[in-house]
């Protein structure tokens, strides 16, 4: 039921500046993965993992790196990065359907509340008191704007998103469906008696073009607010800690967690899994691969890690079982050490 | 206010095909643990660290392997897999309380979705454009599905519950409340200036009989759909990222990860808090450890780990020091065996 | 637009116990963080990492230890722990929306349902059949309560909680959006055809007081039911699996697992992304470290972790390699002085 979109080869380098090797006038109508795509159809090239898979596609053009280009038996797009290339043009074959302007009957907005006309409020959505929804926003199903919290022009939210309270996005965020913005920090502190609720005083500030993942968490600030910079890009289930600073082009991965106060620069990525202690600093440039603890500040650009290797179990327990007797080991060789070299001056 | 559904222990017994130990003419009108069943009701012993609770309980019948029957004081029910023929005769006890078939007045269902007269559609479901819904279905309060999703014959569906897009579930998937399914994968690509998202054109394909946890979040395919085969377990909190394919009967422990496009075999069992990197390949039949991150793909069935093992706080210092100087360490190993070797050359 | 709230320095010492050093008599109107707090705010010193703020601060007033008293450039309250004495007064300074008394319009409430006439029931809630809510407590937008459910006097909960089935909240629990309490507990026996589920007839008890994150899960009990004590805090995306209990006072940061029936003690505290295995006890008193994996019981109060430290990557690499062969490094070093040992003899 698609419509026939359609681009010629020689159009799609025109337009995203490419390169083409063969012929030059196939149309193309959509996007397919390399192994599967048909005549008509546009595949990348971006990971060498998959270019056994370039010699039998039978796609209409294959975006790919130079090197590559000689072995694709169709015709190619040359970029220096297949995968930005994509994107870029896969956006050409995207259809998302495009939310209908005003308030669903059913949702509930307060007497205060701004809502642009051109603004989509979905089925069952909340707007509180003081909140503001700015023009070509669009809310899903579901989300609740919690009192005086703004929503930027052309953000997306998808269904469930809640802002509970001093929540600010910029514009064009991108909202996944479940996330949480603005809930109270964790911040507890120990009495005789047990725990005292901190309040929560601070908000949440999310930068222009940001992306926010499913069911993703971003406490609001215990004082500041938690701060995310222009550009930040969350997977999903990610959880945020109150005061949190993450600067400008930073990515992390799925099931990240950032603790309390924490400050991360720009351009980082941070792995799947991984975790930043609190009141920490991680330098512009970083990366933290996946399922590693950073454990203190990182104050130079590169690729830092952690954790111990995967192994068959039977050979894990024979070594884990060793880390534990390691400072002994280590005390052992140094006894050994001093042993022999004073055997071998006796010797000689 | 339970009403008195009873069995006597020898029906059981010829239902389930077990063996009976002691007096056979007991009813039982219910489930219980070992440690506080009374008379009436039914207990099993699977996991060896509740044996010593079995020679004080009062129950009516215990189910248990055979090398228990001897020890128990009440009548049993011999099985090979307790737990198993629990899980069967336990099912015989649970009252679910059955959905009323219809729509409820407060949902919105687009005119072009098709909903079966016998599903059942709660409080505030959104059921969008194109969608459908079949035979026997219950969607719980606040579902949100998205336009052209499927939801299978016999579904249950928790309570919001969001399938975004180009989502399909088989027959008698389970999906706890809050679980996330066919949101964008994370696909971005860098460029000068920063991100640009890759849009995510694929879907989720559940087959029949699996089970999602509450919270979990299963990414649609960036171009491929994102698969489960039929009968997979997932738990609560895990991230299915974009076009990941777990084979048929695989469980996976809560907050468990998984990396775009990997591919996990037939019956593997992933633990709790795991990690599955992007890419990779995991045999069939594969156990993966509690919190073990996979760095490689796995090829032959078994169990594997990674991590270091618990220790004190004080010991774990000292150790994890020492995990810095390892390479160091076995070169001086390396040295000392040499130093050795020579001298002892020398010396005869 | 905040009402000119207004406590001298003196009334807030008498109130709460503290001693003033400096000029007693300023105005407190709020609070803020040290390095940006004006005269008419409050600000607290705890953290040492911060004390360089101290000197360059404008607050009004500052509440901080006796061995920073001399060092602050304004007045000071002394406190044996600043974070909790903050804690209490911060509270005079927090304004809580205060929810209306009544169901809103737009919900459901089952008519054999309980709802106290001073309880507040949010936008789009779902009360089901049986289920009570009693005074003084507040639902958010879109709440679900499972038949039967119990919601003790002055609970708070956010938008989108789910309490699924067999839950019972005590008194004054806070509970943030998303969460989910008494879904299925993730029970499943292995048939020769595939997975069984068993059925989870226990439910979730939560005693007063206590806190639960956003998008939190904890699942009802498999027999008996899952328990947290009184005043047991959780954050964020945590997961409790069926009939765990908790002791009374007991903290768990952001992402923690507990997997089925660990039962940890009192007053322990559980660090961000830690895992603790089912069946496992944990005494009273425990710390367990961030993305610690608690693989055995521990019986005595302390510090625990696991874990390998932080590394620039290239030498974790190396570092990590040496790890696999850690069991035939140590039976090296053995060999090595068993060796020495011998030769040192003949050599004498």
């Amino acid at each position: 039921m698609e419509p026939a979109i359609g681009y010629r080869i020689d159009e799609l380098a025109r337009r995203f500046g490419l390169e083409v090797r063969g012929d030059a006038t196939g149309m193309i109508h959509g996007v397919a993965p390399l192994a599967r795509a048909q005549r008509g159809q546009l595949a990348f090239l971006a990971n060498p993992r998959y270019a056994g898979e370039l010699a039998r596609t039978a796609a209409g053009v294959v975006v790919l790196r130079a090197d590559h280009a000689d072995a694709s038996p169709v015709p190619a797009l040359v970029a220096p990065d297949p995968y930005l290339a994509y994107a870029h043009i896969a956006t050409l074959f995207e259809r998302t359907p495009t939310a209908q302007p005003g308030v669903h009957s059913t949702a509930v907005v307060a007497a205060d509340a701004t809502v642009d006309p051109s603004a989509s409020v979905g089925p069952g959505c909340v707007v509180a008191s003081g909140a503001s929804v700015a023009a070509g926003a669009t809310l899903g199903p579901h989300c609740v704007i919690g009192p005086g919290c703004v929503v930027g022009a052309q953000c997306r939210l998808g269904a469930h998103v809640t802002l509970v309270t001093r929540v600010t996005l910029g514009q064009r965020v991108l909202v996944h469906p479940g996330a949480v913005l603005g809930a109270d920090g964790f911040g507890i502190a120990r009495d005789a008696d047990g725990w005292v609720k901190v309040p929560q005083l601070g908000g949440v500030r999310i930068g222009d073009d940001c992306e926010i993942g499913a069911n993703t968490t971003i406490d609001r600030g215990a004082l500041d607010d938690t701060v995310l910079e222009e550009d930040v890009r969350l997977d999903n289930q990610i959880q945020i800690a109150h005061n949190v600073h993450i600067g400008a082009h930073t990515a992390l991965a799925g099931c990240a967690a950032v603790a309390g106060s924490a400050k991360i620069g720009r351009n980082c990525l941070i792995g799947g899994s991984a975790g930043v202690l609190g009141h920490l600093e991680v330098a512009d440039g970083v990366t933290i691969t996946a399922m590693t603890l950073v454990t203190h500040s990182i104050h130079a650009p590169g690729v830092y890690s952690s954790g111990a290797p995967l192994e068959e179990n039977r050979a894990w327990r024979r070594n884990a079982a060793r880390m534990r007797q390691l400072d002994t080991l280590a005390r052992r060789v140094v006894a050994l050490e001093k042993q022999l070299q004073a055997l071998t001056k006796e010797s000689h």
